[in-house]
């Protein structure tokens, strides 16, 4: 069959309105609609993941491929592969979204070789090119696919055996080469095998070592080469290795510092390792910025009651009300988007899941960018914040901050105080917060 | 009664050996056995802890009291105090320990204004230098409480009220000094209110770079009253606050960083802790001595299937083992200590649960540290080890760590190689350990 | 002060519509409207726990009271007693409430005798009789609360010691008598302290059919007093012991079942009790109805990201959406209820904190019902699901299940087919969830 | 090659004491040796699992195939299986395992159709019974696989559609034919997609039901072959699904009193499950027992910090000695078995990786058991617990228990008592279980 018979419906996905029951018709997700002087298309800057919707068959630990795409079976990998871009460019047109990620092995099939992987990742990259000239869809961004060859088993920059490292510097190289060439607002790093099941056969200061150097390394080239979004660093705390060493937005900022890499690298937050890390999403969001190092966002929602990786579609409204609360605060994002790294479930084996689940998770994210919108007009949580940390704008408690008293000096004003505290108002907040969602 | 007629016993526990069936006798920790050159007893460095064994009174969230001791009930509470000291030098003596540790609140009693907290402080650290002349145990280190009294629920350094700020360095300045005066090896900081239950009251930025700035000033003062032990910050992931600000080893390295404070504040790691943000004790040991932060160590254990910090007894010799081993390989302690951060459950009632418990326990890591010497001695994991990361000791992958190869010449070479995978061994070692322990 | 000063307010909370801004006034909750046919009230039957509100001062595993409520201090224990029924039985009518629910310890203190802590409980039951008499509120149920003290700390039923049991025995008559004289319209046991923290010192078996036999003990008795109501088992898995007995819906159905009691004892399914156990409310609910032992519901929220018993208001409106959907379906309420089973967080110290949180959350449930009528009105789910199993409606597959086929007939059947898998169609259903909240 | 060149090794494995250090002799485990009258052998009854050796390639959900075993790829599947076979009686023979045990699916192909499957599996008992001729090794239990194929994505008894139903009726009778043909001990369920992702899509109730037919026919069956051995259902909380049917044993004894099936339906217990629920191995190995409900136990061990199956060989000779404590104090296995439902580590690709994993975990395992027995020769454990229950055994509090006595007559008695608490001694015993170990 054509590809484009892939999907039933022909037209892309519009909006509606919230009367609307079809399934495949926003109902929030107005694109056009201004948010903060700001188009809605501008703010959520929504992107497809190649990975989950083209390249994963439905497998998982206790079973295998469910969804029987034709694009799997049979045939020349190259051929399967430029049928998938097919399918995959008919997608990004009916959800009408500004963005797609993918990582080298998603799109191109690896070969025999290193020179043969690269080949073929040049052939697919020549197609994206050629298709980007006509679709509206952008490269949010690229990365390698380091973990799944039985030669990362290891790990990629961490592996005990140099040559891997080296194998990973080759593959790298061709990944960001191919972001660059096709307009890439980011470049990825996702650190899938850097990290430990065991430390009794594990030396973990080298290893990360050889991470720092390997990150150093790339921040030079994509300077040389002039691509100049930032690197992104994805944290995971745990899968697939043990301990993970990018394992959240903390660890990875003691990273960065630690082998000067805060300019050039910022992090990609994901709300499923953000819950396995035992953060929320929202905690993961806000410590990036306030440590600047924020960069772009996977978009998706764990199970809160399994410890696995589930990277179910965002529903949850009022989780995404939160999150966009804090975005906008801290001005959106720049390069940065809402990439759906996010898979239906396996038995969600219809074309129209796929879509359904794109345009079902879309709207719950508008949704919340308009609450968010919506409380901080109001200034329905913000108010109350600033009215809380009111005290430290008295010039003699900024001169503590300040570095202008010693700790005897403050010690001793301390004795003369019997502070008495004040309610933190969590329910009244909890109910302000339902009123927006 | 008199304290010292608390325990039956009299006469230090002592050691007797393997064959010992008496649960208050040493069947492993030898103090005076040389391991690795130096003395068990200067490589365990063993502390009690004040608080657990002195001051908490068997509650939990669903029940009250359950141990009566005599000095919690009736009385003034300065003389209860008293009380209290003298049972737990009878019982530091009767464990023949070489340390112990308190918060100031553990040993005396609040006044009724910060001034009165601080003289009830110095009344009891006279009694404590006093006892001390004579005594063979020495501190280990002091802290301030920051978190049990009522002004402190919204934080000490972290507090949106600057007054509770001011007071919190009243309370900690008093408590350094106590420390100094006693000769402390450390000084202790616990964030247990530092941390937030809800990201709406939160300002989460404008908090951390508060507890900054308290740190800085206390480096500040340290140096200038000539404290010379490190300052040590306690990393715990959750419980009380929700979100802590200290979750673990490298959450607090980032903090370090972030205010230029990694050569004065070091890491106090504890098993429970470890586990409950999802890393292992042995992760965050060898975590810090990567990054140049280790301090001393919480010596307990938490339950795996439960999600609060239990603080067991410690009593499994193989963690301790595989924790000796780093610690070994490392160098042991230099300021820190094995601090039994360590409760006895709520049902162990009678005086001799509490020497009972830290017998157990010490005799489990003595048993671990000398399992961790035999195997240093025959090489069973360093061997190993160091054969898996031998291809990086030669000169061309020297360079490329060396910074001497650029992401370009590295790619070019990765196009000959196809690496192959070695087994990590990983079953083959875990029975090396159980040869040991 | 009178205790009817507690509150600053004098008039109960009404309904104004979903545009108030006051955190005072329902939005939602408007008791009189119809769902279903019957009243909001008469559905959602809410009832306002004695214990969180009233007995609990605010302490956590780190820290001691912060409430100051002023019936806890100072003056007769009995007299404090009926100041703190004063103002409960005030919040009762400020928030317009059916019912309240209450332990025995909670409403009146324990004396030095059971014989004094039953006079005392008789006491207050009289008070509270004569307010009834006038109030609105009615009873959902009474409890005894066998966990707090000292003598429960190895258990109460499942005690070791047989004068333990004895005594529990004796205070449970007290508190179901109490109970059946207030017209109660249940009677609840939470196993507090039936469960163990380690084999080492425990005999599992011995120690669930002393429970066993505890249970159809009570059972004989509540028939010989005549009470109507069921005996209601809460379920909780952890917490304050490691292994509850009671650990979920699952292990009581099955105890229920042994013991010969799945008559005349229901369950209490309460939130945070299912997550700790590793499921989802909705699904304790569903499977207590599926075994017809479903009794009442302990109302509040859990947090997914912490390790146990946070008792926060229900806030989230999709969780109550989904299990109203449940209870609506399978019936609704007998004689159970929405128990308040939540604590204000404890810095929400503020007599007001109190009422805006169960205004926050009786609202929140408001809204989930609301949806649960809509989804059902509109067959959104039901009807979906009904279509799923249809194959199961078709006389040939209704003999597989009515067992008039062997399994060798069936598995004749099975050699001619090929079964094709159908999508689950899980993202859709999602959306459509969405809509309705 | 010669399958039995796969492994370097031609000699079984053997004992040779403590003192050995090959990882290729058992040290502990010494098949003749007698514990309590009975051979080590036969005490242990170890099994290997042919899944985890023999089918799994070493994939995880980042990555394929690490192990590249010969029979995995290429030419014809049956021959390729009997290739497998070869290799899996030759490990048997080198471990001298006395058994073995397998799904249907891990020995032959699945075919085009259920015939097909069917004949293939045909085929290879034939094979099997053949090589039992000579060999030493005897199946523990056979099953069959209801969970990888996508057909069964919606569970197998309990899928919407009743053609799968019946297809997985059809598999089961192939299965259980082919297990009592080749003489199993016991055959086994492991409910893989009995459960649900979402309650959006699913009947729980219905399902149950279905589920509950399944087993009684299975049970029916077994009796018409004279099938002798039990029926085991395999408890695991999650994973696949997310709400397994079969949580726990508690889940499971309930379900088997519902449909009245637990005469004949016993339970295999696994450690990596039981953790996964919550408890403790030895939880659910005394649960079982103290509900007779025990069968069989899969031996393995998962990681404390992650929430999924690792499925990891047991090293914790601790774990294992409570274990066996209670296994021996119940009178040990019937017609079960410890079977390794464990696998190496993905990077452990070396053949004798397969080898070594066996024999340091049997060596663990044998290791537990010479302690349990040395604990109970020495009354160790069970002395102090009788001690402590002893006051049960008093004519008065018997009567108590015998329900010779009502509520109100306890009730009375208990008017004159005032318990008091004795210590539970958990640290001393803690230490007391360290002697042994
Ligand atoms: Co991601
Ligand atoms: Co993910
Ligand atoms: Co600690
Ligand atoms: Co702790
Ligand atoms: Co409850
Ligand atoms: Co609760
Ligand atoms: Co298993
Ligand atoms: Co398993």
């Amino acid at each position: 069959m054509p590809a484009t018979d892939f999907f039933d419906r022909k037209n892309p996905v519009v909006y509606e309105g919230t009367e609307s029951r079809d399934p495949l018709a926003f109902r929030f997700y107005d694109k056009d609609r201004k948010v903060m002087g700001k188009r809605m298309e501008d703010h959520l800057r929504f992107s497809v993941a190649y990975w989950h919707s083209f390249t994963w068959p439905g497998g998982d630990p206790f079973g295998g491929e469910t969804f029987n795409r034709p694009w799997m079976h049979g045939g020349d990998a190259l051929e399967l592969a430029k049928q998938k871009a097919e399918v995959a460019f008919e997608m990004f047109r009916l959800l009408d979204v500004p963005f797609f990620a993918f990582h080298d092995v998603d799109v191109a099939p690896e070969g025999a070789s290193l020179q043969e992987s690269n080949d073929n990742l040049k052939v697919i990259t020549d197609i994206f090119a050629e298709k980007m000239e006509s679709a509206k869809v952008r490269l949010l961004w690229g990365t390698a696919n380091l973990f799944s060859n039985r030669r990362y088993m290891a790990g990629a920059a961490t592996n005990p055996d140099p040559d891997v490292f080296t194998y990973a510097v080759g593959q790298v190289k061709a990944a960001i080469d191919a972001t660059h060439r096709l307009g890439g607002a980011n470049y990825v790093c996702w650190g899938g095998r850097e990290g430990y099941e065991t430390l009794l056969n594990t030396d973990l200061k080298r290893e990360i070592d050889q991470l720092g150097r390997f990150m150093s390394m790339l921040v030079d080239y994509k300077h040389k080469i002039g691509f100049s979004g930032p690197i992104l660093i994805e944290p995971k705390p745990k899968e697939p290795t043990k301990h993970q060493y990018d394992y959240d937005v903390a660890t990875v900022y003691a990273f960065l510092q630690k082998y000067d890499l805060t300019k050039d690298v910022k992090l990609n937050i994901e709300q499923n390792h953000a819950i396995l890390a035992g953060h929320s999403f929202e905690h993961e969001v806000k410590l990036a910025f306030a440590n600047d190092i924020f960069g772009s966002l996977d978009i998706n929602r764990g199970d809160d009651l399994l410890g696995w990786d589930t990277d179910q579609f965002a529903m949850d409204v009022k989780e995404m009300a939160l999150v966009f609360h804090e975005m906008l605060k801290a001005g959106g994002f720049t390069t940065g988007g809402l990439n759906f790294d996010a898979k239906i479930r396996r038995q969600s084996i219809d074309p129209d899941d796929l879509l359904i689940a794109h345009v079902a998770s879309m709207d719950a994210c508008a949704r919340g960018l308009l609450a968010a919108e919506a409380m901080l007009a109001d200034k329905a949580l913000t108010g109350p914040l600033e009215a809380r940390y009111a005290g430290w704008d008295k010039a003699e408690n900024k001169a503590m901050l300040g570095g202008e008293m010693t700790l005897e000096q403050i010690a001793d004003k301390a004795l003369s105080l019997s502070p008495q505290p004040r309610s933190g108002r969590q329910e009244m907040l909890e109910g302000v917060v339902n009123r927006y969602v």
